[in-house]
């Protein structure tokens, strides 16, 4: 089975926008069997959409197409399918009065074209589109190539190719041997190192196959197996992942293409009935931001602490001016301090305190990327640990967070 | 003059890699007013690739292709675009000095294969590579398209490109018109609405062109004009400006494609001299770490608060029980409050609040999306805001932010 990835839009094509909706959509139509052998990209012309999807429809059975959805005269993507394939557009009652609820929830007036992004291909399935207004199109065609369409917008892309087309496709293409596959989610080891640890094995295996991919942050695994039941293939996936985690099982936070390494934590602070508090300096809420990303989380977590000053650490959380005199700000003494200050100010069982030099300058002589993180749990010493991250000042504010992250999902895996 | 971009890599194809080359291509591209109809991303696999090539050839002047000039068999493009081209291969004598001494520097062993990097399209140019080992070509055509041939790895790419393959199309194709852009960045304003807004400005121009680009939650336009020199496109490009700002002004923060919200309100503080705290409820610290992304910003920010919890909201802020029990947690009272006392307790001179339901559920009776901004200042009433957002937990605490930037933003405007 072949499939062709097409992306719309003049921004890509004038290379303002890098288009990374075809990459993604590429690796979900290898985990379906798919073969692929060329993505296109082409601006909002819809003499030249057409043609490139003309010639899709003669060389593969599934034709992909991401961005034109939208509702400005610019986005066709759907008329020029639909004028392609010969069948009508009709609306999607259900996506019109979504769009009809979000400008009265809103307040802003409905302009006639919104309307537009209720349409989907006559005969096919309208995909809902649970970030965005425009829905998606699954058609399928008696002989030729049947089409999908997606939102360009990764935001709203994503969601839709993972929640709700590639369910579609794994139904429609059903093949006559089951597919099952399982991702495996590392953090603290890089693509390198866990392909060298896992070599052997990656090296025997054909099937199930070993996927690894490098996202900014972690690492992924991808486990697929084939088999004649679905009962066999989740069989040899669970095997594979039993032999993966005997090598790098330490790494292991997560499954799944969903969750988050705060997700997990979160669940565990939960499961445990613990409460958790932070103090930030250069990370300046963004650990607690990231816990308050998780839905749930108010059960363990009532607040904390942004000291990015010291008069801050000083102020809110009474860090001794001394400490940070004698020590540093960027110090295991003021990290300790801020972790065990906040943790008792809001009586939380842990507290988690971020100081370090973000960048782009040094700080106390100490290079951008230094950092200290600070541990607190109820009835034990602070504990501090010294981390060296490189990057721009985004990313080790991030890395940062992560690894505070990583250090409570070690330490709740061994407190009962 | 017309050119087509095509990339060249399995890895590509599979979406295990993202393709940045050809966005990049794009831009030097266009900013040599060259116009880009056709992306087009190809494996290592020759016939398909030649197949895009003779493709390319029949409607473009110009053939970028990037990708393919390794040393291992997959590295296919350099012999694939010579028999498309009927013209044989040479060696760069130069290129296979600088391999030979790569290797006896390195000490590894120099096998046959690396003097296939050496190679270029006989009679056209060879592109040293000063990254890397692999040369590039440039070969101009009688008729027919003219081929330029680029490393894959950006590393290599990229200053190959800039430094020596942009000055060669330069000189090659002489233009004798100039191009100038401008980037201008809405927020507050739906892409529809500002198309429906600027519709008849829009319609009537096509030089300058305006185009419109909506992102996550902001959206740009594009202001592009060509003339015969460059003063003479800036003056079109700035008079289309002007006549966009006398419609849509108010919504317009910021120019060019890097910048942020936050940057511009961060900037603002430092002229003013004003300092800046928050007390975060639904967004849980995700406004102060947005700050905290400004470098430079500690200037005017020492910290602030995340009351997620009622309690935290007593504890940190001193916000009276009964003023969360008589007007709830999520009303203009508490976000008032939550802002002045706040802005008291570190003495800045404004604060920003917000409290709400991030979701899914609903609180207090009040649905997922209903958001309350307060806004201290110093010697001021603290005023309050009332929001209705729809979208994710994760889209309504991020568009809660940007709301309070834009607040202050404008609130800063006015402010001497």
């Amino acid at each position: 089975m072949r499939a062709e990835i097409i992306a719309v839009g003049t921004e890509m094509l004038l290379g303002q926008v890098v288009d990374t909706n075809s990459a993604l959509i590429a690796r979900h139509l290898a985990a379906l069997g798919m073969e692929v052998y060329h993505h296109e990209l082409v601006g909002d012309n819809p003499e030249r959409l057409g043609a490139v999807i003309r010639q899709a429809r003669d060389r593969s059975d599934l034709i992909v197409v991401s961005g034109g959805l939208g509702p400005t005269p610019d986005d066709l993507t759907k008329q020029v399918a639909a004028e392609v394939l010969q069948v009508p557009l009709a609306t999607d009652e259900k996506a019109l009065d979504q769009i009809t609820r979000h400008f009265q929830v809103t307040g802003q007036p409905m302009t006639a074209n919104n309307r537009l992004q209720a349409l989907y291909l006559n005969g096919g399935v309208a995909l809902e589109n649970h970030n965005g207004l425009a829905v998606g199109s699954f058609y399928r065609v008696e002989a030729g190539a049947d089409v999908l369409l997606l939102p360009g917008p990764p935001s709203e892309l994503t969601p839709m190719l993972e929640q709700t087309a590639v369910p579609l496709l794994q139904q429609a293409y059903q093949q006559d041997e089951f597919l099952e596959s399982q991702v495996l989610r590392f953090f603290g080891i890089s693509e390198s190192q866990l392909v060298t640890k896992l070599a052997t094995l990656i090296d025997r295996q054909t099937n199930p196959t070993i996927a690894p991919y490098a996202k900014v942050n972690e690492v992924t695994l991808r486990v697929t197996a084939r088999a004649t039941t679905a009962a066999a293939a989740q069989e040899m996936v669970a095997k594979t992942v039993q032999q993966i985690k005997a090598v790098v099982g330490e790494y292991l936070y997560g499954y799944g293409d969903e969750g988050s390494l705060a997700q997990v934590v979160v669940a565990m602070l939960v499961a445990h009935h613990m409460t958790i508090t932070g103090a930030e300096s250069l990370t300046a809420g963004q650990f607690q931001s990231t816990l308050g990303d998780v839905p749930g989380v108010s059960a363990v977590f009532p607040g904390g602490f942004v000291t990015y000053a010291d008069t801050a650490k000083e102020q809110l959380l009474g860090v001794p001016v001394s400490v940070v005199a004698e020590h540093g700000v960027v110090s295991a003494e003021t990290a300790q301090e801020m972790a065990e200050r906040s943790r008792q100010k809001l009586n939380t069982d842990v507290s988690l305190s971020f100081t370090g030099v973000a960048g782009p300058d040094s700080l106390e002589g100490q290079p951008a990327g230094t950092v200290w993180l600070g541990l607190a749990q109820r009835g034990k010493q602070p504990q501090a640990r010294l981390f060296h991250l490189s990057g721009s000042r985004a990313r080790i504010r991030e890395r940062s967070v992560l690894l505070g992250l990583d250090w409570l999902r070690r330490t709740l895996q061994v407190t009962k």
